[in-house]
């Protein structure tokens, strides 16, 4: 039981309930109304009693016969990801990845808004990229602080990724999204996720070496 | 039991695995030539007894009361991943996402090459990218054919994506990497992974939002 005296939910069960959450959204831009567990599982790459049982443990939405009524369904999903609101996240690293990150317009529309970019590189500071002001590394700390910055992505060169955790967690921020390959170090009160390309693609040529033919991830 | 008559390895174990492998090649670059388990754990943020129970799978690599030889441990990870080649690979999509992985050095530095990428705007066609010829999609399967590639990254817009990932497919790709925001269905030969930026935000909100203190994911 977590402190909050829910059942403890898995990575992989938060993980499903996201790609529903996607294909609601989706349905919702397609202006349908109802949807049954079983195209649930077929647009989300699982089982219908996959998709009952994953939902039934925050209730029951389904009306025997009809389905899921779509609204209802995103928003519940929604409100138990903490997406009823909008995140303020702060970048730190503008190279490449950095880059691309801050003109990708699916965080915004799926919440998560980039309020401050951070790069030790002079020459960018003061610049404003994709709507996003971008300041020195120096004033990590300080502008964390003033925003309420309650996110962090980390997309440094590796060498600078745990000292960039360091201050981020002492500033304030609770999650870290970590682009640099490298393992980082935070204290207990912090979550970290790693998103390493090279890593994934690691796993795909273990599955093409191997014969393994492991489950496809969604 | 696989085809191959091994023991069948899950995606978290493959995944400690390419984690510890990360790190042995630091220390490689360290001129480090023994490591215990502990230092492992610690460097992968796992538990020694993990570690032991990971690389017992693979036999017996340590020397008692010494740890393991690093380069010996390391080769032998990269042959159980598939790492002792390179693999080449098919970028589809050169917007800002695929044009940061043109430019990631990271993947050719851990055996993988963008042989090709494509794109549908005919304004970039003929163009080379940090060394990448980038053709037309119309091109896509008669490229990936005669470069024999064997694994695809797909950074279109979502729209696109499931035509890109059959026509993939089609052409004898055994593995892809998808950066769209949307579920994907390949043939069963076919192994998928998905990267969704904002699906990793929203699992980190969810932590934030419901104070389960998941394990951090390296």
């Amino acid at each position: 039981m977590s402190p909050s005296g829910q059942r403890r939910i898995s990575e992989s069960t938060v993980r499903r309930l996201s790609v529903y959450l996607r294909f609601l959204r989706e349905l919702t831009r397609q202006g349908r109304e109802l949807v049954s567990s079983r195209q649930l599982a077929r647009g989300c790459g699982t089982t219908p009693a996959q998709v009952r049982k994953d939902l039934s443990l925050f209730g029951s939405f389904g009306k025997r016969g009809r389905g899921y009524t779509v609204d209802e369904l995103r928003r519940t999903l929604e409100g138990i990801l903490g997406l009823g609101r909008r995140w303020r996240v702060a970048l730190v690293g503008v190279g490449k990845i950095g880059s691309a990150l801050l003109g990708y317009q699916d965080l915004a529309r799926r919440g998560f808004d980039i309020a401050a970019a951070f790069d030790s590189d002079p020459a960018k500071t003061g610049q404003v990229v994709s709507g996003v002001r971008l300041y020195s590394a120096e004033r990590l700390t300080e502008v964390v602080r003033m925003q309420h910055i309650e996110l962090g992505i980390i997309a440094t060169p590796p060498e600078s990724a745990q000292a960039v955790a360091d201050e981020l967690a002492g500033a304030g921020v609770g999650a870290i999204l970590n682009f640099a390959p490298v393992e980082i170090d935070v204290p207990d009160n912090v979550t970290v996720r790693t998103m390493d390309v090279a890593l994934e693609l690691e796993g795909l040529s273990f599955v093409l070496t191997s014969g393994d033919r492991m489950p496809s991830r969604k």
